[in-house]
């Protein structure tokens, strides 16, 4: 598709591009993957334009002055800047951590822990289908380009994870985890696996058959902590200790 | 206002009430502070109907079947229950652990703040004007009811809220911060205040006058962590160390 010529359109999940949404990402994804950028979109009133485009340029990547190419992709929110990628599949390497997330079902949290891995370390990330389209602009945008930095890659079963990962220990996270993962007990392992449930329901019962289960201590005065936040304080303890 | 004669109205900030929306927090508010519920709204298809209408009747709080007061107030979301309460002032107690947020921006960040201090324990949380309103149905959605669980109280100005707690250890998060958090180095304290500054900007440099500066040791990958991950963090590490 070429953008300088037609206008792009709203995004869909089977589309083989995606887009970035406002400076930031757009930026991101020209300094680290340049190569997937198709075409950046810049609004007249951007205060930074100049600097964009100048790195378009460098890049030598298309760029069109654009407010309606921009409107058209962003729905309501307002931004000055976007591009349109190509959604490259990435593979997990064998690194020492990896997070795995089964059948999570909202884009604002998977960017934000895809944000959040990357904070610490953690370059590889395994989701479980079915689940949210971590390509979506709105998960792109909710890890501030992060997912151009380290590697998501889609399983179609946990079973299909292990097949190719079989030597790591495993760590499900579950609220009746065998382990409270305070400071003093967190595991060591050389290559672990941080697993967590959907946003809803956590992670089946099934999961206390791989590895050892753990849990977040915390107040039965919740229903359970946010996802996201679950898995920032398991990233953020298991990088610390290990 | 008699809702059971007229349609509640979208939220205004300047309400004296506002709005649960879905029934984990419609059900928060009549188990833990009936008394400041007005009327409930119940959708005729929600499965837990009876339950709802139960729990009214035991907590005699008015309600009644519209879907169209629900759809009023809930804005595009589909929810099933809803209840218009009144905002009722709480006051900081002088508790062991105090959050006090800088003028945060964004309400689902506030919800899910206030949902995580919960979890850890933490059940007084300052915030500094202007800031997001934490009783905007967004908030309390994404607090999923905890905010009827804990004290919430607006400052002008952080002197305020030292003026008030004038002898506790203070610890300001920021990216320069003076000590990493590790768990080996997380201080010790007896009352201690967990302070964060704004979505984009942080905490003004002026903070590092107060007490002493921490940071959650991050990748410089990225731009800086989530505020509601950085303040779940923070919760874990002082609730687990102190």
């Amino acid at each position: 598709m070429d953008f300088t010529k037609e206008l792009p359109k709203k995004y869909k999940r089977d589309f083989s591009h995606s887009y970035t949404l406002g400076p930031f990402p757009t930026f991101e994804l020209l300094n680290i993957s340049p190569e997937l950028a198709i075409c950046v979109f810049i609004d007249d009133a951007f205060s930074d334009k100049d600097k964009l485009e100048a790195l378009c340029r460098q890049k030598n990547v298309p760029y069109i002055y654009s407010k309606k190419a921009i409107e058209r992709i962003s729905s309501k929110d307002i931004c000055y800047a976007a591009a349109a990628f190509r959604k490259a599949p990435s593979q997990l390497q064998n690194s020492p951590a990896h997070i795995v997330l089964v059948n999570p079902s909202d884009m604002g949290n998977l960017g934000t822990i895809i944000r959040t891995a990357l904070g610490f370390g953690i370059k590889d990330i395994g989701i479980i289908t079915p689940a949210a389209d971590f390509f979506n602009p709105k998960a792109v945008r909710s890890s501030m380009g992060a997912i151009f930095r380290l590697n998501v890659e889609a399983f179609e079963s946990f079973d299909d994870y292990i097949r190719r990962f079989p030597e790591r220990e495993l760590f499900p996270f579950m609220l009746d985890g065998g382990v409270m993962l305070s400071p003093e007990n967190c595991p060591k392992a050389d290559k672990y696996t941080l697993i967590f449930g959907n946003e809803a329901s956590g992670l089946p019962a099934s999961f206390q058959k791989y590895g050892q289960s753990v849990f977040i201590p915390q107040s039965d005065e919740i229903d359970s902590l946010n996802l996201s936040v679950s898995v920032a304080i398991g990233a953020y303890i298991f990088t610390e200790i290990n």
